[in-house]
């Protein structure tokens, strides 16, 4: 517990006078130099002083921020934007509010905070901020999902929305669909009358894995061998997919592209494989079909990550989470001391995606 | 020469009435089953009675009609259209109006038209058909350019024209630059003012090859080895391709996705190489490339292969054909009696594209 805190915890009266000349013991994740996570992130310990902190920032108090794969491909230095070093990792999490300055309008002491912008920084226990980089969210979801709501149901929400237009009862095909994203996409797709066909790698305890998926709204679980058997699409027992969606790419995308109705839509937004794509010519000439990528990242971007269009998506999603119809991933707390551990069994791809790790503070 | 034409040679004013109750000798190429087609296609020669022609219908006499890779893969079996058994082959060519019915309004004998549906059947030597199944084209351009005037050349414009919209002096890379639709490409795309990087597999007569796509308009003309080895784009001598066009697809669909721009579009068209398209994740989620297809068929499907939107195109191209800005791909004139040997040789994969071969009725 920092000095401020203990200070608070036996004298809130005596804090408020006190922290105008006082600090607040942080600690931060960040990068020198890229590599292995497991080595060459470091951890930083440090006072934030409160007598910088301006009239229009706020003291946001990190809680949660998860370990996603985004993270660890920015720490080896291979992912779409290599940031300046020295650079704060974390992209995403969450943090309330815990002083707020004089000018501070639309955020109050208690309020529960996400970043508005990209690679904000959010493996940090302490952040001074202005209001206008930071989103409201409601502070009665489930912490987890509060933590990990900016980049995965987002990502599912777009795919679900921006490529195709879909009526209720349509069939969405994804693979890895125990992903994060993927568990995103069940929930978003049911909760929009759509239908899912879901693709798993098989593994130990693969029914398990499938009743989780069909609890979690998923019409159709199989593994890959069952998909390439299977002949849904072709009895007819479903209407051939219009929208795919695709996270492990590799020769895989041949079976999907089969499956994809004519003039559909493939979108590509991660590969699990670490294999190129491989696509029949054929499919694009006589089927029409098309492949686009997808990037949070991009959007955030192009569209500006504190954007009304942003703030309506965060809101129906926490609106979903709310009435639970949607759930945070398998998760698994860990504190910040043990990243190094956290961050090395983030690496290990064989496990990918069966647990998220999260940050607690 | 049939009865018809013997007639007409010696008496023109004879043969009008004589061809009231007479016939012409006609002969067409038809396939009853698929496969090799040095094997299975067939000559039939038989009488077109034109006491069967209707009041609305015209006499055309076929002058010049191609093979295209599109009749080869037709007769295979293995096109994206199968067609129904008996089939008249050839999907274009142009004719000659021989005769005309009372109530034909807007074609006249002596015009030249080419057929205004997929699949016309263009390899025979008479047809009779109503005047609306036909398009007028100028009877001045070269008989070569007119024969080969419905497929390639539209390929190429609407490729140059549908899927991005570009400036003068943008640039566009295209591989199988020696197909008839890569020196349409290269010809229109200078007509529009874009620029093009043209990619060749290395062979015997590379540098005669170079010198003909530059005499056609070609910027830069270089092999696959010499485009993987390239700093074009590097270099920033040209600003990165927003469009590529891929004929060939294999493995080196990958050097053609490094050099395009981000948000660019691969419009496939082709497997020369008869390998899937190869295609990196990264380059969907970081580059948000799009991939798409194009079918001349499928585009005459959804516009109507007779609407004013395509006659506005072959408008257009025959403009440019008489200027001299667009040119008959390399062509070889073969007599239909030569039509097995004409096919076999057109299946040589190997040689494919190096020439054009053109029935000459």
């Amino acid at each position: 517990m920092g000095t401020f805190a203990l200070f608070r915890k036996f004298s809130p009266r005596f804090t408020r006078c006190y922290v105008r000349y006082q600090h607040v013991d942080s600690s931060k994740l960040f990068l020198t130099e890229f590599g292995d996570p497991a080595k060459v992130v470091k951890k930083e310990e440090f006072a934030l002083q409160l007598a910088d902190m301006a009239s229009k920032q706020v003291l946001v108090k990190m809680l949660q921020a998860p370990i996603n794969p985004a993270d660890i491909n920015t720490i080896q230095g291979v992912y779409g934007v290599k940031p300046n070093l020295p650079f704060t990792l974390g992209n995403e999490g969450f943090g309330i509010i815990e002083k707020a300055g004089s000018e501070v309008k639309n955020l109050k002491v208690g309020d529960w905070v996400i970043p508005g912008t990209n690679a904000w920084g959010t493996w940090r226990s302490y952040a001074l901020e202005e209001e206008k980089n930071l989103i409201k969210i409601p502070n009665d979801l489930d912490p987890a999902m509060a933590a990990t709501l900016a980049v995965n149901p987002c990502t599912a929400f777009r795919m679900l929305q921006d490529f195709e237009t879909l009526s209720k009862g349509d069939t969405v095909l994804q693979n890895a669909a125990n992903s994060a994203v993927g568990q995103n996409v069940i929930q978003i797709a049911r909760h929009l009358g759509f239908r899912t066909v879901n693709i798993l790698r098989n593994r130990e305890g693969i029914e398990k894995l499938k009743q989780d998926l069909q609890d979690l709204g998923a019409d159709y679980v199989l593994t890959e061998e069952e998909f390439r058997a299977s002949k849904l699409f072709k009895n007819g027992e479903l209407a051939q997919p219009k929208l795919v969606l695709n996270c492990v790419s590799g020769k895989a995308v041949i079976e999907l592209v089969k499956a994809m109705a004519e003039n559909g839509t493939l979108v590509t937004y991660g590969g699990m494989s670490r294999q190129p794509l491989i696509v029949p010519t054929s499919a694009f000439i006589f089927k029409n079909i098309r492949l686009v990528g997808y990037w949070m990242t991009r959007w955030n971007w192009q569209h500006g990550s504190n954007s009304t269009e942003r703030k309506d998506m965060l809101a129906m999603l926490c609106n979903m989470a709310k009435q639970g119809s949607l759930v945070a991933p398998k998760h698994e707390f860990v504190p910040l001391d043990s990243f190094q551990e956290a961050l090395a069994r983030s690496c290990d791809t064989t496990r990918f995606h069966e647990t998220k790790f999260i940050f607690k503070f």
